[in-house]
């Protein structure tokens, strides 16, 4: 880490990136309002969540920000194979679960981790899960991504492409949780780009966020559905759910090392079900979304 | 394992309890029938799991019968820190979700476990989750295990009311699942008890599951109740899903060695929610139902 970029001015950043995501959000939905919870950890430092309900759009999203430190947990030690003492870490999540099934779900998220020894790391990721795989919707999804990664690194899409397709997999299922998107973790500088350039990415794909989920808002809430499409909606909820708890490391680690629950937990969906063994009819939308979560479809080559 | 006793006929004997269960679950729920689903394991044997769907009192039930066996997968051995080549496991299991908030939650579980080797033990348990915690159902409930166990041996209730306590808890919430039951494992015969007495008191928890329970659908599902408290439901179901899919070893290993999906997630229930960060008013009945979901708690005491 060079002198002039601190933690402070990262948490610092986030904080506000954590801002223009509620406002641009708010506005997007036109009712809906972040409701506030600061919140102190025990052992050091703490966060702000927000969280909206029933909006116009948005049934149920949260838009949480920490910075935390102190002594590093054995079970952190151990997890990310490091010796320190204390640690701090700096991210803004988010997931935004829509009314209407026409609508995806989204997941942001942005961090920054440093140990007392000078060990430090960017992470991140944005990901789209929609009830109803759109491929148009996708590629628009995967270009922005592409975009903003190319202004970077030629390397980062591509590998950050796959590395999302093989983490937002629930092995149980063999489905992806969507239609993909990035996931990177544990960047650091390298004598072809300067931390001052990944905290320059990471800041890129924080705003980035909004513009993207805005559009997709905009595009679909307003197409007709019945209950048949809600009903799915609550299907696709519950391997939201089975996702996050059975695959996601990030909630597994927190859950069992004492994290804050309901921050972690902010991410469930309002109303999931689940059926057994649903199979939709051969042909319908359903079955061509089942056939859409996969690993390693090149979305942007797909609709040229 | 004495020669009598064979595998086939555990196995063929957990065939008929399921059969009884589903049985007196239709009798006592009046509009429902369970719908048959064979499936075959691709290493070797099968199973049976049989599904109700939206009856008059039960809104989403399974019983699952299985007879698996074939050569031990590695992640089993490690578990079960066993070796040996192969193996064979038969079990009953159950998971009822009822419409009514007023109804509880049951689960019961019972299973044994071979090897080629000759190492072999029985396991199972009945744990309650009622939405609402009732003393006096949980009274009833506990008195009834007791009374099964005490057949047996003095030790089983103790022990085995403790060790669910331990086994459904939610150390992310800490909270119990419910009002706990009995759990066990690993049981094998004893200088006190021998392996064909075993087997009856695992035959017994079999039998005891449909008396319990139509007890309880009996007793409750009259019950006035309105959409503040279904609302409650979801909540709770919400808590199933989170025990179930964090914290259930069971599921956990199943999901994770390529077990059968639609049966190990056939407890999942209908219609779950999550709220961010929900308190309960002080002086509720939903308050007094978290300050009981917890370890350590006399049942039977408490009404005396």
């Amino acid at each position: 880490m060079n002198s002039e970029l601190t933690k402070e001015i990262i948490a610092e950043e986030f904080r506000q990136i954590q801002s223009h995501i509620c406002e641009e959000l708010e506005k997007a939905d036109g009712k809906g309002v972040f409701i506030k919870d600061h919140w102190q950890r025990k052992e050091g430092g703490g966060g702000l969540t927000k969280v909206m309900k029933n909006g116009n759009i948005i049934e149920k999203g949260g838009v949480a920000f920490s910075a935390v430190h102190g002594p590093a947990p054995e079970k952190m030690l151990k997890k990310l194979k490091l010796q320190g003492s204390d640690f701090f870490a700096t991210g803004v999540s988010i997931v935004i679960h829509p009314h209407s099934p026409m609508v995806p779900i989204i997941h942001m998220n942005i961090r920054y981790f440093e140990m007392s020894d000078g060990t430090y790391w960017f992470g991140g990721g944005i990901d789209l899960t929609p009830h109803y795989v759109v491929p148009e919707d996708a590629a628009y999804f995967h270009n922005q991504l592409k975009s903003t990664c190319d202004q970077f690194h030629p390397e980062f899409y591509p590998r950050f492409k796959a590395w999302a397709d093989d983490y937002f997999y629930l092995k149980h299922r063999d489905e992806t949780r969507g239609v993909g998107g990035i996931f990177f973790d544990r960047l650091q500088a390298s004598p072809s780009l300067s931390v001052t350039q990944l905290f320059e990415f990471v800041k890129k794909v924080g705003y980035l966020f909004p513009k993207i989920y805005r559009y997709l808002m905009q595009k679909n809430h307003a197409l007709p559905y019945s209950e048949k499409e809600e009903q799915w909606q609550k299907m696709r909820r519950g391997r939201y759910v089975e996702f996050n708890l059975v695959w996601d490391a990030g909630t597994k680690f927190g859950l069992d090392s004492n994290g804050r629950t309901e921050s972690i937990l902010m991410s469930m969906p309002p109303m999931a079900t689940w059926e057994y063994d649903h199979q939709p009819p051969p042909g319908s939308q359903e079955a061509y979304t089942l056939e859409h979560l996969k690993k390693g479809i090149d979305w942007i080559a797909e609709t040229k």
